[in-house]
C-alpha cells in the first residue's frame, strides 16, 4: 500500500520488522504529497502522474466541480476500471485452467 | 467511464448515438454524488461503496489528513492497485500464448 506522512508499520508503538520504504515527494494537481511505500521512487512518480492527468481530464468535463469532488471522482472511475480488470483476470484464469485440464 | 452530473457523450453540442445511461446517487464520505454511467445502479453503488471504505481505512491511519488529500491519497492507492493488476493480466496473457503455441 502507498501511503503518505506517516508509517503504518509504526502505529501504536509496535515496531515490527519492515520492508525498506521510499519516500517520494510529488505533486497533484496542485498539492503537494509526501508518498512513502514500498515500491521505488519511480514507480511512485508513474502513478501519482496517472491520478494527476486523470483529475485534469474530469475537470475538463465537469468544471464545475471542486478540487475533493474531483479527486473522489477519480477514485469512483479508477476504482471502475480496477473492478473490469478484476474480471478479465477472472477469465484469464479459468482460460488457463481449461488449458491445463 | 463513471462520469457525474454531465454527460460526456454531449460535449461541444455534438450529439452521437449514446448507449442507455443510468444515473445514482450516492454518498460517498459524507458527500453527495450523482453517478452518470453505463454501468448498472448496483455495479456503481458498488464501486462507491469501495472508495467511500478505502477512504475510510485511510482516514483511521492518517487522522489529519483534509477531505481532499484523502480523496487524492484514496485514487493514488486504487491506481496502484490497478496497475499491479496490469502487470498481472501481461503475465496471464503471456502464459496464455505459451499454452497455445
Amino acid at each position: 500500500m502507498v501511503t503518505i506522512n506517516q508509517d503504518l508499520y509504526s502505529r501504536g508503538g509496535i515496531k515490527v520488522a519492515q520492508p525498506k520504504k521510499s519516500r517520494t515527494n510529488v505533486d497533484i494537481y496542485g498539492k503537494s504529497y509526501t508518498i512513502i511505500g514500498e515500491e521505488s521512487t519511480s514507480h511512485i512518480r508513474h502513478v501519482t502522474n496517472l491520478v494527476d492527468e486523470k483529475m485534469r481530464e474530469i475537470h475538463d468535463v465537469n468544471q464545475s466541480l471542486d478540487t475533493t469532488k474531483l479527486a473522489v471522482l477519480t477514485a469512483v472511475n479508477t476504482m471502475n476500471d480496477y473492478i473490469k480488470l478484476k474480471e478479465e483476470i477472472e477469465v484469464l484464469q479459468s482460460l488457463l485452467e481449461e488449458k491445463e485440464d
